[in-house]
This record gives C-alpha cells, sequence and structure tokens, in this order.
C-alpha cells in the first residue's frame, strides 16, 4: 500500500490513536507519525513502547507541518485542545476526531478552526474494554465501519482522502449526517453500555448477594455486562452528556419495552415471553450474515479452554 | 478417570445434556448413557451423531436401570417429565436436573418422586447462546461452577456422589439453599438476558433506524447484547414465568439505578456519571482474576482475526 498522507499528527494516545498508529504503519500509510497526550506518564510509555515516530511535549508541536491531525481525546476535552493546536494548524490541512457522537463535536471544535483547514468529523465504530496507549493493536480497525460525518464545508477531495486512510487501516467507510449518526449509536453503542453498566452497579450495590457470588458465578450472563462495563470512564461520562437528547429518547422506549416485558412476567404471560425472545433471534443471524460476529461458542470460553 | 455412576438417563437432549454426555465420554464417567428427547427429530440427529450409547423413544425406557436420571428439559416441561418416569425409576437411583431455577422445580418435581430414590436439584452455570443435541460439547464445564441444591431429605452419600460426576466432567461444585439461588441467579443471569433481550427488541422496533443500521454499526457494544439475546426462547420464557418473585425484586432495583443515571445524563452531572462508571471496572477486574473470564481484547473480534 501507498502513503496517503505525509504527516499525521494523533492528539490524544489511547486505544484509538495507539491503533491507527499501528494500523497506518502495517500499511505504511503516513511518511511520519506525531503524537500527543497529556500526561507526562503517558507520553513516557508512548516513547517506551515505540508508539509514534515522535512523541511531542506540546499538541501545537504535534501538528506542526501535519496534512491530517486527528483529535483521539474524550469528547469533553476536543473543544480545548482544539484552541491550543488552531493557531499552529498547516493551510491546507484536514482536521478530524474519533470521537463517539458528532453534532456535540461539530459544535465544540468547528467554529475554532481557521477557514484554511479541512474539518471532517469520523468516527471508527471499532474498540474493546481495554484503554490507554498500551491497548492499540492494528487489528483493530479490520472488518469494522468507520463512519465519516462530514460539515457542509467539508472538500469531496479531503473526505475521500481521510476516507482512503480508513479503508487502508482496514475499515468499511461509510457517510452519514451527524443527527442520525448520533441517533443510530444510541441504540447500538451508547445506551447499550449504559444499561450495562447499570447492571453491573446493582450487582455490586445488591447487600443480599455477595460480591463474590456475583463474581464466582457470572459466567450465566453477567459476565459480558461487566466486559461493556469496563470500558473508560470518562470517555463514557463525555458520551453520555454530549448526546444527551438521542440517549434520553432511547432510554424512554427501553424502559417502556422492560416495563411491557416485566407485566408479562407479574401477569405470567409466557406466549408474549416466547415470541418477543424468538423475534430478538433473528437479529443475531443477520449481525453473524453480516460478519460483525463470530459463531464460536462464547458464553463458554474461559482460562481452561 | 473412573466410573462414578453405572447407568446415567439424558432426559431432554439439547446444549446441557449433549455436553454432559461429551464430558461423560471424555472421562469415561459411566458405564452406559442412555437418552430421550421428546421429538423425532431430535432423537434422529442424536442417532446420527452418535450422542448417548442409546437413544431411547420413551422417557421410561431410558430412565430403566439408570442410577442416574438427569431432567435437561425446559423448567416448564420438568412436572410433565417426571410424572412420566416416576413409575419407572429405579429403588436408590438418584434425580437430578440442570434447570435454572431451582425453587419451581424442587415444588413441581418433588412431590412426584416415590421415597425410594434420591431427589438432587443442581444447576451447572454454564451456556453458550447455541441450543439443540449439535450444539453440545466436552469443554462446555470446565472451570464453570456447578451449584448443587440439596432438599431436606437429600442423602449425603448421594449428594456427595453426584457433586463427584460434575467435579469430574470439570466443574467446580458449591452448594446452595434453593431461594438463595434463586437469588443470585436472578442477579448474575435472569435480569441480564431480559435486558439484553428487550435492547435488541427496542433497536429492533425503531422506525428512524433502520435493522441493517442496527446490524452493520453493532460491533459498538450491541452485539454483545444479541449474543446473550439469542439464547433458547422456551428455555427463557420458562426461567421467568418460574423466578417471578426474584426476577421482579432484581428489576425494581435495576429501574431504579437506571433512572438515577437518566437524572444525572438530563442534568448534566458528570461526577455523578464518571464515578459510576469507575465503580463498575473494579467488579471486571475481580471476575478476570477468579478465572470467570479471558482478557483478550472482546469488542474487537471478528471475521477478519
Amino acid at each position: 500500500m501507498s502513503q496517503v498522507y505525509e504527516r499525521v499528527a494523533l492528539i490524544g494516545l489511547g486505544l484509538i490513536a495507539s491503533s491507527m498508529f499501528w494500523a497506518i504503519k502495517r500499511g505504511g500509510l503516513a511518511g511520519e507519525v506525531t503524537g500527543y497526550a497529556r500526561t507526562e506518564e503517558t507520553r513516557a510509555t508512548a516513547r517506551e513502547i515505540g508508539l509514534c515516530d515522535r512523541v511531542c511535549d506540546s499538541a501545537a508541536e504535534a501538528v506542526e507541518g501535519a496534512d491530517l491531525v486527528v483529535l483521539c481525546v474524550p469528547v469533553g476535552a476536543m473543544e480545548r485542545v482544539t484552541e491550543e493546536i488552531a493557531p499552529h494548524l498547516a493551510p491546507g490541512a484536514t482536521v478530524s476526531d474519533v470521537g463517539s457522537v458528532k453534532r456535540a463535536v461539530i459544535d465544540a471544535v468547528g467554529p475554532h478552526l481557521p477557514p484554511s483547514v479541512h474539518f471532517i468529523p469520523a468516527h471508527p465504530l471499532a474498540g474493546t474494554e481495554h484503554s490507554g496507549p498500551r491497548s492499540g493493536f492494528a487489528e483493530l480497525f479490520d472488518n469494522r465501519w468507520c463512519l465519516i460525518v462530514p460539515v457542509a464545508e467539508s472538500d469531496p477531495e479531503a473526505v475521500r482522502r481521510l476516507g482512503q486512510l480508513w479503508s487502508a487501516m482496514g475499515a468499511n467507510v461509510d457517510e452519514m449526517d451527524p443527527d442520525h449518526h448520533d441517533l443510530v449509536l444510541a441504540v447500538t453503542s451508547h445506551v447499550p453500555h449504559l444499561i450495562a453498566y447499570t447492571m453491573v452497579g446493582v450487582a455490586d450495590d445488591l447487600r443480599r448477594v455477595t460480591d463474590s457470588e456475583v463474581v464466582k458465578y457470572s459466567a450465566a450472563g453477567f459476565r459480558d455486562f461487566t466486559r461493556i462495563a469496563a470500558s473508560d470512564p470518562t470517555m463514557w461520562r463525555d458520551v453520555f452528556l454530549n448526546n444527551k437528547d438521542a440517549t434520553l429518547e432511547i432510554l424512554g422506549r427501553f424502559t417502556e419495552e422492560l416495563f411491557a416485558l416485566q407485566r408479562a412476567i407479574r401477569t405470567g404471560e409466557g406466549d408474549e415471553l416466547f415470541d418477543y425472545f424468538t423475534r430478538t433471534r433473528a437479529i443475531r443471524r443477520s449481525i453473524l450474515d453480516a460478519g460483525q460476529d463470530v459463531d464460536a461458542p462464547n458464553f463458554g470460553r474461559g482460562a481452561a479452554r
């Protein structure tokens, strides 16, 4: 594969940025990759493990001369970072991000950018429950989707080039408008995370069932919630604060349905439960057919296998 | 390893029974294993794949001469099956089950058994999202828990022997009383399944987000819910109808906490969200330490890796 950008600057060095670095190296997709992280500790780790060709001590230094700058910080930190780098951006550079919400990022970042740069928000739908500079790996985006969310002023050629980078990092690329993005993600990601966090919190709080029982007997379903609920707290706080409307809308739908099932349990409506549980099986089949999961039995996974 | 029972009869040939058969064969734990399933189709499949040493056309025939009979049918079918086999049970035989609720099984099965047999309910906490006779594998119980739930009359020696079988099939064995079992499982399994089913149902219902979008973009969290929500509908209908009180109690706690988080989102209480999400991380760590899950990055799994 060949170089898509001359110099890529990664601002924030967590799971997504570190995976981007390794994917860019795997494909030889950039001449140089610079990186910046807010804490001295993260920068030291990055230097130790060879994450980024050059780790800089300021965001301003990292973006200098870059033709692509990617904001890989929590959504709530994007405005501050943008203000910091704006005066140092090269004319003609593309500024993108990897935030899980898009309307709020557009509102926070857009107004601070000089008119000489291209602003093209994006969101790779990939992740693990791990975070930090050591958690990245080159294959994270393989066969995953990256949603590019152009704003009105986005230059088509710059959009095409950013899409080319994500494709070359292994992702399938789609375009979507910001409000629809935020609704789709509320359904497929944000509300599922919130209810997983809640379920784990309930288990932890319950005085009549001990934590050690919850842990010992977690293989029966609960375990998969703890995996989701182990994701980065700062990132998720910012997601919910910045996708409030869609999250609350879907949460409303969720509790409505949950109450209907709760009522069916209370009144012993077995057929209603059976029909509901049958219908949800079909979606699973579609996800397997679409290559977005593997069919290996997963609840049975464990140290002994 | 050596033989624990002379003849084991498995009534119902789904995921758990088929895994028990392969685990018993792996360890040479029984002289003969007979099997019975209600449908002709399942019996034919069992014969085709060599599941059970002998597949019988009636439950009565399957239990004849068995020193261990295990009921592996949905909880709602246990009473009928017990009535059918009761006259044919060998004196001194142990009758056990693998149902996910225990109080209701004790009430449904116990009264129909002759005093000459030992009734020892049990529940292996292992499973996958697959069901049916082809879904079993010998390793399913390795390093998983099996909860034995003796009733007042259970003979200690018979309890010890059943525990020995489960240990030899790879499980860790614990004893628990029925009501506590049903509460612990409501937390670690039943309510998590119900909310996963609900979330998948909501996604399917939502007219503003298409099913194909839900499927394409499922890797961001939703996917893990569909895996749980693909479990057997009959089994789960019966679980909820037969563990009504504990399920409704935990569901009440769940909605209480969910509403608190929803309120924090609405009012922008970032610190409250952050603290909640941080606390739930610790439980994940404990589950890994207890060997009940593996730490390999899982959200990134997929066909391409």
